[in-house]
């Protein structure tokens, strides 16, 4: 299927552009009768949407959801559930003055050439303002996640740049607009972010995303693996450049016998594979690390070409985020609800019929 | 559709157990008239095949190749592609000693959780003989982009353990067992894969890979990205942990100012992106890495439980590799070239009548 | 994926209730570069909406398509083209009536048995108002088809009930609200309306279309068989019971010397395969037959039973058209539209390089 | 997904041509457990196998189907069920004499246009042998169905020519070669085949397929309809060009108030609907009939063009089924057994925690 849906059996499509009228997503495939409301989604976009800081781009956009279709008396009916996001704060005057120039870095020259064709304004298509569906779609797959197996998916930022920022708890990344795991590290990100912004320069970052209680069984084999699958989608967001699972890149340098989980009655005594062994669910945490790339829309000058192939240089204005993983980490959690969910619905399709053999813990 | 086939328009189709009769898969949607023979596929399976050094399992398969369809006077027909692989020297009673117990970091345990029944003769469809599928396919994919678009893929191994081996040439990769793309590191290779064997340890890889000549224009937004399809591609191998996209994550700790690759009337000035901006490809060389895991089969001594829940050791004896990693390479040029292939066909479809505005370079 | 898109290459999604807010859907893979307006789009809707004549439901929507992505000035940018048809007309209050009885030859029941809660409100999802996203998507393939191979599709209404309408010219089919392609049969055809729906009961329909100028080679062998598209296609419109393609059923008593179109260098000497062998077209006209049942609702007094499942009667009031097919005309040329352009795009896509060898005509 | 694999969940691929080495096929997303054995399979494969009666094409094949994988100790194990069926009886020089010329009604024509290259030994690709891959995949089908839901498939030939066949009981269609539900007619059918047989020329046929105690509630709305996968299914059949479900074309002329199959407590009180109400199963059975053209391949003279466009005339000796629909009856069930399958797979994947409110019966 084409490029703008994703999944099997919980399948998102997703349409809209940066300075069009609106965003909007369809969701298909969801069990019926989840309790949901716009309420419950809006919950998860807010997490996600601009002018949340000063360290974010300052377009305001109260990113509203409109439930169109699939809900009935507050519960959803099995079928398609439609739903628009406007566009309230477009200024795609601001974008006159590349409209003929490709920002190193950024889509635009790759769309151009592909297409034949450019929607100049805002990054049109390639705007991560599109990162609003997928969290839609993952606010229910994360609702219906925990409902029906307990399933719960956080994430935080471990990295801006170079500093790195240590893992102390959920509640620290849910208490403040970095997603920080310790909150002490707030006030020095906050003089990060400052000095980054006046720099006019961007930076990357790494998020860590982690699933509990994802029950052993899901994916499948060989090309329907679970981390496949997730690493698909986390590349799939706008500026990610690298995924792992569990161990990551870490497991180069490691023996197996240092790598590989050893089992106990009380269950795994370690988690190298982070929760996957074969492309299955092993029942342990599913975590799952992703790096993004710098901003490429600066303020600093660089060297690039215009339309017409002629050198030139190019400074990027307009509103954008110095750092796009600090807004990263609901948009990955979303992908990883999305994901889990569609696999939890493939899992019990083959495996419905299957008593599993005593487990571990 | 289910895991055993990927692809939207190249697909590929895979069957098979490791003590099994055979492998077996098809490979449907090739264009018709690509001259083709079992020569062309044997070649990159021979690159694959076990018992090629010491450093390698001494499991004999010859993985001689049997096409079955879609060939007419040595051309392809457009119609689907089958093959055969036989198994020739399975030895399922290698097994018998840990049939009623799980391989730390092995798919035995999430597969009898799923399944509820295990073959456990050699890993069953965990086992990574079954890549040797996904070679033949991506022979058949590499001839075609070689042919048609003048692209070129190919692998090496950049790190076994801790050991970094620096790429110097593809001629070099190209020259010995290990992939090593500087020869003059062989022989402290053997020497680690020798006291590694002699220790009964495994150890982890990163293997990287490059498609030159790579048409700028491939790869579709939001979910239909290269790079996410890359991510999912190399992720399904057998072992794989993390996956990079150019400077992958690097980019974490760069600046914008450094990460964004400058363009000039000459080409872009650098390829921190890897050949993909905003999910399509730059024309650039596309350049992947993976982090291999260390084989889970280990002759020491680990604590596992068996089929009853109950504490006991593991000790695998049986053939392995001691080094996954080693063997990678053609296996990851094979599922590179495969997403290049479906890539090249689908943008085709959608984007044949596009006359591609002035190009770089 | 999931049972509200459809679709390889060109993929449309759908979403909507008959008493919801809105109707929507998203087309995926359309070429870049199309002229493309909401006219373009508006003209086929207004062939299909409710209320243009009075042997048709009176409920009155002006079926306004606002299309929200996908448009760049006045163009395809190739990325997903979403867009949304308000509901103006919706009197939910209509069917409480019935909201706890179960319509005979209607959905109600096996929704409300599938999902464990049904929407009885016009019945909801099941509607036939969800037609309007078909020939949306549809307006566009037909457009692309249009004026990249000159293909043009039309449909006519071949009979109401007992009545036959022969054909006789395109321009007739186009001339009067029931697609009759015979306009002197307009007058017989509304004292045969007026009667029927006086009468309390509704009636069953045939309906013809074509495709002319379809390029040999279209369709794939085996299961991607254009004819077989094609057969879901229509057999997935409401109230469809039975397709052919070419002879249709006629075949069954046919002799091979009969049936088996001969050819000459001037072409095909006749067309009783319908455009179609083997699964790819043949370069003649696609012929499409298809049966529409009597519609469910109807004022004559039915048994029926209730969601408690005790015996009851129902009359169905509301407003509902006594003849479905006499609006299936503009939905099946819309179906036929969108199942020739994918198999557009997949031919170039596989096929792309082939020099067609001497053709016939 | 290409041509050769379809399903969504319990998915099916296809290789092989008439006269290469061998057909085979993948059956992936079965559940685990099932008990199998290539017995099973070739049970069914023997009722479709040539050269069963003197009214059949005398090509001499055994049919034997060899399964490769997928099966641990007499159980499928959920990964995917390779499997091969030898050609042992190719005469490929019978195809010399019209190597250059094309059968009218045969797909000849369409892959030498699609593809610039045709295999035109006995049809290749396009030959009726394929659909034994067909009759393997819906044999595990079958099984699984009747295990589970205790769903039974079975059709009939019901007519032949313009020979009408009535039904009278299964067994009655068991017992014969022809399928004939009323074994009283199968004199008159074998004196009908002597007769076709010995005039060269071939006529076609009316399969109708039944699956009973199917439960209420499989198949989706709108794009995913059980009737729509089912009219795909059958016009995918080589020769099928009509398919009707339930009262198919006779709902043309029927008025709304005998249609529409009322409901009491007890059960519906009719089956013009054919067991699918809004695209979902009712609870009854489902019925369909398919309309199979005469075969194409015919002894006597008839007008054709040759591969350079000349006329020419045409005589097909080789060995042909005189009436493609005598054997038809075992593809059309296994078709209608995975389409089936695929969809109870996909209801208890979104549906499984539904509790079904009381049903009829």
């Amino acid at each position: 299927m084409s490029g703008n849906t994703f999944g099997t059996l919980y399948c998102v499509t997703s349409f809209g552009e940066s300075h069009g009228p609106a965003y909007g997503g369809v969701v298909d495939g969801c069990p019926p009768g989840l309790a949901l409301s716009a309420a419950d989604i809006q919950k998860e976009l807010d997490r996600r949407k601009p002018g949340a800081s000063r360290h974010v781009t300052q377009r305001r956009e109260s990113d509203a959801i409109e439930i169109l279709s699939g809900l009935y008396e507050g519960r959803t009916t099995g079928t398609a559930i439609g739903f628009l996001i406007r566009n309230e704060d477009s200024r795609p005057k601001d974008y006159s003055a590349i409209a003929e120039k490709f920002r190193p870095g950024h889509a635009d020259y790759t769309y151009w050439q592909k297409y034949g064709i450019r929607d100049a304004r805002g990054g049109g298509r390639a705007s991560a303002r599109e990162t609003a569906v997928r969290v839609a779609a993952g606010a229910i797959a994360k609702k219906w996640l925990a409902e029906r197996y307990s399933v719960s998916i956080n994430g935080y930022l471990a990295q801006v740049g170079a500093l790195r920022i240590p893992f102390r708890s959920w509640e620290d990344a849910q208490s403040n607009a970095f997603f920080a795991a310790d909150s002490s590290m707030v006030e020095q990100l906050e003089r990060f972010m400052d000095e980054l912004r006046a720099s006019g320069d961007s930076c990357g970052a790494r998020v860590n995303v982690v699933a509990q209680r994802v029950p052993v069984g899901w994916g499948e084999p060989v090309y329907g693996r679970l981390d496949a699958d997730i690493a698909w989608a986390m590349m799939s967001i706008n500026a990610v450049k690298g995924v792992e699972i569990g161990a990551g890149f870490e497991s180069v340098a490691q023996k197996g016998s240092e790598h590989g989980d050893e089992m106990t009655p009380q269950g795994f005594a370690s988690n190298n594979n982070g929760g996957v062994l074969g492309g299955i669910s092993t029942g342990q945490d599913v975590t799952v690390s992703l790096a993004l790339k710098p901003t490429s829309s600066i303020r600093l000058p660089r060297r690039t070409i215009d339309v017409r192939g002629a050198a030139t240089m190019i400074e990027t204005t307009g509103r954008h985020d110095p750092c796009v993983g600090l807004r990263a980490t609901p948009i990955a959690e979303a992908m990883l609800a999305c994901v889990l969910m569609d696999h939890a619905l493939r899992h019990r399709a083959q495996c419905g019929d299957v008593t599993p053999p005593t487990r571990l813990g």
